[in-house]
């Protein structure tokens, strides 16, 4: 029998990017007295997270923190923890990109030291963004996922899940091709839809507009986000992603096929229409169900 | 110059189906003082929609109302209509279906009075259905379009319009065919596009699912609809809905084509992903500054 598991708490954490996430992070671990010191290419960006508490401004002589959470946008993930590690700026690593495959290959490229790396990805944000909107219950009670590789040291993955486990989250190990299928279904695929769902009211239907209730505009939310990010994440996660657009485009255009030929008064097989609203309202059930459920 | 117009209070309303929509057109009715009488082919949702304060059932020898307010599912407004008039049972008629084109056609070839009739859309519901979820504000400040036809009495349009004035909605005049291919892009397509969305969850993927956020849960919402109801809505809208749904499933395609190819490692033109976030951005923009807002 070996003794159960004690959680550390880290002495000093480094923050690599000071927006939305990257402050709340740095907020929950300020709650358990955790040191963090801060960075951002935005003085503004800092100066704004120390003033709401999430730190100081990283020193110059500082010495290696313990960890490092890299909280930049994923293009820029793979150089900064090349950066970071070759600065020795901690002992371990993490980051927080949505995509994580890609992360891994691009900083084995990079020749970064993968050993001490978890990568990671906390399941919250919202459709906010820099540092005003950071709050440290951010990531209460959502799963935070970690995918360590198998050049990935065991401390270091205790050391990231204990730390990332002061902010409230579950902490949740997974491969990070498994990762990267789940969140294409549950949040990429969906942006691209919404996008091109609220591309319908990109022209001057006045009318449509007009009409438009509290349906729509919920379907429509997370089509609000940041191109550029999105671009990114997409890109990274391009196969995963395609193969959930590809299922959603062909089930739309299916129904889109007999509705058509209904309106030129053909005798299409209704049952297609029908047969895909019933598995919308199985998935809607399960995900009113299984979403953000603790294990 | 004419006198401006003096908005006319009815004495007796009935309403024919107490459903979500009937029940509060009838309790907002009741709040000004007017009788309303009650039918519905199920007696437990009179009933239940008597002991909200919503009205009484109708008695048998009432005489014609000032209007007959007719809340059945789509495909049944045009028969309810006919046996109404041919009953009797009001001076003026009007419906609350979300489609118009097909039920003015409907109405015409089953002989009914249409000089008496003034099809109707009130632009709110919700996704609960039934008596108990009705309310007297339901209606206050959103949309409700009426449809007068060519073969409309002037008379019949104010009766109706001074009625569901009375709920507080902003009254709006529009062609039927225009209602209905605003509709098929304000509500009709999205329910299609959400349960396409929420069918991706309609597997067995428990991590998607587990790491499903509030994202898809807004994106899925309407995928919870009553699927018979929405049958019948898309197959009486069927031209509007496929023209949207085929905007749709190609911006869809065409991005998941994209990252197809680069998954492929190929060099495909990434300036089509990009082009539908920004036109998804600004179509939200319209959304968020446009939705709801009264003339």
């Amino acid at each position: 029998m070996t003794a159960p598991h004690r959680p550390v708490t880290p002495d000093r954490v480094t923050v690599l990017g000071t927006g939305l996430v990257g402050t709340s992070v740095a907020l929950a671990l300020r709650r358990h007295g955790v040191r963090v010191g801060l960075v951002d290419r935005d003085p503004d960006a800092v100066r704004l997270a120390v003033h709401m508490g999430a730190g100081e401004p990283l020193a110059g002589r500082a010495g290696p923190a313990d960890l490092v959470v890299i909280a930049v946008p994923p293009a820029a993930v793979a150089e900064t923890l090349r950066a970071a590690q070759q600065a020795r700026l901690g002992l371990y690593y993490t980051d927080v990109a949505s995509v994580k495959a890609t992360i891994i290959a691009d900083a084995r490229e990079l020749g970064c030291d993968l050993s001490r790396f978890v990568p990671g990805h906390p399941m919250a944000g919202g459709h906010q963004s820099g540092p005003a909107a950071a709050r440290a219950d951010l990531f209460e009670g959502r799963p935070w996922v970690l995918c360590p590789t198998d050049a990935t040291e065991g401390t270091a993955t205790r050391v990231v899940a204990d730390t990332v486990a002061l902010s409230g989250a579950l902490v949740c190990l997974v491969d990070a091709h498994q990762h990267d299928r789940a969140v294409a279904v549950s949040s990429h695929a969906p942006h691209v839809v919404a996008s091109a769902l609220a591309a319908l009211f990109a022209g001057p239907d006045a009318l449509a507009l007009r009409l438009a209730g509290r349906g729509v505009l919920d379907s429509t939310r997370i089509a609000a986000g940041n191109t550029t990010l999105w671009t990114q994440i997409l890109t990274r996660n391009s196969a995963a992603v395609a193969e959930a657009l590809i299922a959603v485009a062909d089930d739309v255009r299916a129904v889109a096929e007999v509705l058509r030929a209904l309106a030129d008064q053909s005798d299409p097989d209704l049952s297609v229409v029908r047969a895909l609203l019933e598995r919308g309202n199985r998935g809607r059930e399960f995900l009113t169900n299984g979403a953000h459920q603790p294990a």
